[in-house]
């Protein structure tokens, strides 16, 4: 399967991504782009898309991008996320960019940030660092 | 408005919150447990449930938390949060537990524990530590 | 070589540990404590314990209760660490207690959480994850 | 006081930067470069630099390049810091460079960069990113 092919599958096959509508820009070794529309369900109780939300939007992205890093059967697991949310995040759109910052044997380092329209200007929303284990199933 | 009522606000206006199925168990000054049935779109590509779907819950539940730590009219924001998953979910049922572990003028510090039944028995499946900022609007 | 002198190994010979005074004071495996005599070498321009003796403190003990649940021959190497600085720390003396969370092949998740007077009370001052990876060398 | 004379206080003033070397290299408002000469005692038991030196110069630049943003008067703390260490470090120079990426009323988001001579290259050793409360005091 090609690489691209198997990224895909990823977000194809992951029912809570698709649910949540979040859409694969490109992909290339090491990094990934994402985009989603923002939708009434996404939102918390202050009109604000729910972190929830923007966090997915960082893990899934990151996970797809340290995947692009592993040889074919190899998969990646969150280990542990941080994120920080700098803005509030308003629609119409959030972008999210991951691209892997270290790649070792057991362990990939990836940084993921979302941006979106804030005061009519693109801004970085949110700015998160993903550790993924590198696990053979 | 009672604090109670304004915690079960949180959960009843916030359609991410809806969507995904999160309810409110109990609640008192610092201390929030709730729970989340899981559903076939909460899954990710490989069964499990999704980081994203478990990070929501932990965020939320320490959002609730840390509210009720905050006089009327003052709201928590999430600034940072960091999410250890050290076990895959899976079904039938998520449970969280988040306490208030600093409550300062300006910052709220809250750790959250998502649980859940692995290999048969209950087991601690994510850790979180979540920084929300109180704000005033 | 004894857990017990393998971890001892640990203190004794990392020259800045000897250097900052951070003494073993009880291991077991999984769990480890230390302490710190406060001296003046450890504070900050405002009389406060420096965030970085905190943090080393938190580090090394966290690594030290890591590596007794693994194999002699393997160690651990600090992946990630994340610290929740929630009082200020004064002296005369710290105390930090780590306990491994979760252990697995190639990742040791581990708590460590440190302790002093604050106040005329024994409080936790800083609270610390630490994701550790288990390598041979 | 100009900006330049307080930060050069936080690093004059705070012993135990003194005690470890970490020089001031440059500041501007919401950055700040800083150097490490590597001793002996900076060590751990395996000849690399001990984790908490590098989260030591981490969080004195980044608290630096914060405080160059708030107006006279008011201070920085470190409230959370999480560090990714991507490669062992060993001497005879750290690097550190410290960037504001937002500041608001009460908190400020600092990310800093370690870097080092690895292999022959200069290369990221650690990646920073501190939660700054802004405090008068």
């Amino acid at each position: 399967m090609t690489l691209s092919k198997r990224i895909q599958e990823i977000f194809k096959r992951a029912p809570f991504i698709q649910e949540l509508g979040v859409e694969l820009v490109t992909l290339e070794i090491g990094e990934c782009h994402t985009k989603l529309m923002i939708q009434p369900q996404h939102l918390q109780q202050n009109d604000f898309v729910h972190a929830g939300v923007v966090m997915t939007l960082a893990d899934h992205t990151a996970g797809a991008a340290g995947e692009s890093t592993l040889p074919e059967g190899q998969h990646v697991l969150t280990t542990e996320i941080k994120v920080h949310l700098m803005r509030p995040a308003l629609g119409p759109e959030l972008k999210c960019h991951a691209e892997v910052i270290r790649t070792g044997k057991n362990i990939v380092v990836v940084k993921a940030t979302v941006t979106g329209i804030h005061h009519g200007k693109e801004k970085v929303l949110a700015l998160a660092h993903v550790t993924l284990a590198a696990i053979s199933v």
